[in-house]
């Protein structure tokens, strides 16, 4: 799949330029192009502790958006996945490092150890106070010696940079960074790989399997496990971090690994306050994305067992637009549904007759479900013959509560039943056409009339005219021919459904969005289900 | 591809429980669920205008994500790309609307449309002040007698929301929102398809191709563009909106559809300042996630004409994390790289012998590029080989500036070299390795002896043991052997080499993070390669 990119080579290079650009003047960077990519704070007058951090590029926002007041100093950005130069650290160092010296944070790879490390000594040599610490929040090898560092670096980011801000010392910022890093936890989890700039995308992961314990370089995971929804998701990660982790409050920052939806982060997030955990978090940090792996669809949660203090420093404002904030975590707060909104019910009736004709119209429904989703995928988003059937089934299970004797009150109960149980515009647009047609049968008009009643209110308010490829096609002229017999309302309806796959440049409804080749051919799919309902009844 | 969800029918009342969790007790929800998800401020005394928007989920951080001061009072949340009830949007207005009114939000589909307009009606007979407006931004189709609404949207929300909570009366407000409305103009575009919960994802864009003109609901765009890279993507989505804005300064709101990586967001918004209309753009609100297609891989930009009031609006502080901010572009501040970066450069000199043996050392490397990639995409990210080769072609192409014809001198100016053409770990550790054989040989040691001190430094800095799984375990064996002949040291590298293969347990380098039981078989690439140089030395 293609990638939102110019020549791989330059993709570093641009986007420093575009968080530079789109900064407001916050930021600025070295002009050491194309090996030298250091994104420093342009109000920087280097009389305090200065925080440097970075490595490889493809974690955005890490690093480079997290540098700015309260957070970091200088970010020094390699290519994709890969270190970035001594020489690259060793400017960025200088270039920020006044007499308060200057921490760097580096996450535990060997190539950032090697580079960073290298670097310091190098800038030692010039006089600059600089200490390293390095973070090894992963837990995904519990056995291993050297853990990587992942999300839990952000703990360490803003703990140290808001200390730094305050004009704590080296010994003071390093102290607390280190404080930090010994006590945070994380583990990530994903359902794909991610698509590295210029390669080929990996596919590794198996449909219906996860991977569990992954770094943040598109390396395999521990393990793959079985993937059976965002609670087990949770509940996997969780039982992984309980293990680690003390009975203690703890902040989690709940990290999107690039590619999973704002939708579903939300999901998981909602997932973690019921996890085996759950009683151990306090605070949140996100879901946002952080410390992200390209476009991985998956997600990490870190957890840091913060004191007073450290809550304080985490909760500190800073004008970075990456940073999500630090929230308290809470039971839901609910507030009662306002009154006003259930008109007063009809009184229930039976009818038999009625009722095997209403469930005879709601099976046909119900069984044209699949066609006509089919029909709606070529020109909306699938989900007419759902919507549809839906609202079918609603209508079976109210049918003890409807006044099934009192054909008035019957169509203006299903309108409100309608209204109640449909979304979409066809649940509004039925309700109001079987709301008006009441109001016409209760006013005295026959059936016929007082349906072509309730078609025209519809059409005034949705806006749609005949021609225009919608359920009025089928329905206006089936209605104008009941007059003769319900057969040729039915070869009427069948008709101008039919005619409905022949207009290409739909007028009203979701299918106007669309491009007419790809319309021919193919009905509406609201016209087709009125064609049906009618060659039932005529049946 | 699976997704983070549960039941597809409970993932918008998840989400909406995970974001209202994570507030910080600012939200809360009414006690609808689950037809009724309405997400509303907890800190609401009715005293000033509310501001209700929605519309269906699958956009997310909109529109649950901007309410707060300043932005929306409350969001009502339908089904995934499906309108909320009518009833939805009613609860919505009467949970939050006093004596000073509402404004109602709508994005410009029929469903939205209609559900909310019947609320407003409703709402209005409980005797309650309500305005609608309709965001139509999109430009896709001209000739469109309804436009969409899509992430200009926000547009409406930040400088709406930012009149409300100053006191603006309703009158003021919905003025406000009109305005906005007519001047903004929207247009996206995406390399691939949304993944809708539950549905298959439709394969619908062919490699190397991107879909222009796209509203936000999985509904194909208005035209398929060849996709020849971000550059030539922004330029198209900038000529389409040059031609329907006028020659003003605009802020551009520059929107991840939901599945671009923040890395490319970062190229686009690089690419927009380059773009035809960068002239006409002085203020940027993203790159972020703002009003999203759930996970598809595009963006959108929108432009206002905002003039100084309305700027001072966009600006105005909101504590919601998904706003991402209004910055002023500037050109990318530059800061000159420090003093002291390059250590004094040896004199060169040229020595034919030295000249043939580096650059055949140099050819072997270039040669195993692929290979070696192949086999470090068993154990790490797939770059040794390229990592190797690049080193290569920067050490041929550095020939005329070494110290060919002073040995000592050319180890230390070779690692020089590395130090600064090469990232990741293999560039720092073979810098170090070639600096130290340089000091052992400057002190007198034979030319085997130091490299064997060489490499006792780069174990030391690295951590790398034998049987470590690294370079190592070909370099020693070689080393040690060189005593005897370069054919013994080559057998041995090639001994050393092969053995790693059958090394499950990495304990350095990136392999020590990988699953045992995908590196057998497989030699480390690193080994691989001192046995090829090695052997090309042995032939």
């Amino acid at each position: 799949m293609s990638q939102f990119m110019n020549k791989k080579e330059d993709i570093v290079t641009e986007a420093v330029d575009g968080v530079v650009a789109a900064s407001g003047g916050r930021l600025a960077r070295l002009d050491g192009y194309p090996h030298i990519r250091v994104v420093v704070r342009n109000d920087w007058d280097k009389s305090k502790v200065a925080l440097v951090s970075g490595g490889g590029s493809g974690h955005e926002p890490a690093h480079a958006g997290f540098v700015g007041a309260g957070m970091l100093t200088a970010a020094v950005c390699g290519d994709v996945f890969a270190s970035p130069s001594v020489d690259a650290v060793l400017a960025g160092i200088l270039a920020v490092t006044g007499s308060a010296g200057c921490l760097l944070i580096v996450k535990n790879y060997t190539g950032d150890r090697l580079n960073f490390g290298l670097a310091a000594e190098r800038a030692k040599a010039f006089g600059l106070n600089v200490e390293m610490v390095i973070v090894d929040d992963d837990i995904a090898l519990p056995d291993l010696p050297q853990a990587r560092g992942v999300a839990g670096t952000l703990f360490v980011h803003k703990i140290a940079g808001a200390l730094a801000e305050r004009g704590g010392d080296l010994e003071t910022v390093a102290q607390a960074a280190r404080k930090v890093i010994a006590g945070t936890k994380s583990i990530g989890m994903s359902l794909d790989t991610c698509t590295v700039p210029g390669s080929p995308k990996e596919a590794r992961i198996p449909d219906g399997m996860a991977e569990l314990g992954l770094g943040i370089h598109g390396e395999a995971g521990v393990e793959q496990v079985a993937f059976d929804g965002a609670k087990e998701a949770v509940a996997a990660v969780a039982n992984k971090l309980s293990a680690a982790i003390d009975d203690r409050p703890h902040v989690a920052l709940v990290n999107n690994l690039g590619g999973a939806s704002v939708l579903e982060m939300s999901v998981l997030a909602h997932e973690l306050g019921q996890s085996p955990i759950a009683d151990r978090i306090t605070h949140m940090i996100g879901p946002a994305a952080m410390m992200t792996s390209l476009d991985m669809r998956g997600f990490s949660v870190s957890l840091y067992p913060a004191d007073d203090s450290e809550i304080e420093l985490l909760s500190a404002a800073t004008p970075l637009a990456a940073w999500p904030g630090l929230s308290e975590i809470g039971p839901v707060g609910l507030v009662a549904v306002p009154d006003g909104l259930t008109p007063v019910a009809p009184l229930p009736s039976d009818h038999a007759e009625t009722r095997t004709f209403l469930t005879d119209c709601c099976e046909v429904l119900i069984a044209a479900e699949d066609d006509l989703n089919a029909l709606d995928a070529k020109s909306g988003d699938g989900d007419t013959g759902s919507t549809l059937a839906g609202a079918a089934r609603a209508l079976i299970a109210a049918m003890d509560r409807l006044p099934l004797a009192d054909h008035t009150q019957l169509l203006r109960a299903i309108g409100l039943e309608l209204s109640q149980t449909m979304g979409g515009s066809s649940g509004v647009l039925l309700a109001i056409f079987f709301a008006a047609s009441g109001d016409g049968a209760s006013s005295g008009l026959p059936m016929r009339e007082a349906l072509k009643a309730g078609l025209a209110r519809m059409q005034e308010i949705g806006g749609a005219q005949l021609g225009d490829r919608t359920m009025v096609d089928a329905l206006a002229p089936a209605l104008d021919a009941l007059q003769s017999s319900v057969r040729e309302a039915a070869d009427a309806a069948r008709s101008g459904a039919d005619h409905t796959a022949t207009i290409l440049q739909a007028k009203a409804g979701r299918a106007a969005y669309i491009n007419a080749k790809q319309l021919e051919g193919h009905a509406d799919p609201g016209a087709e289900a009125v064609a049906r309902l009618f060659e039932h009844l005529a049946a």
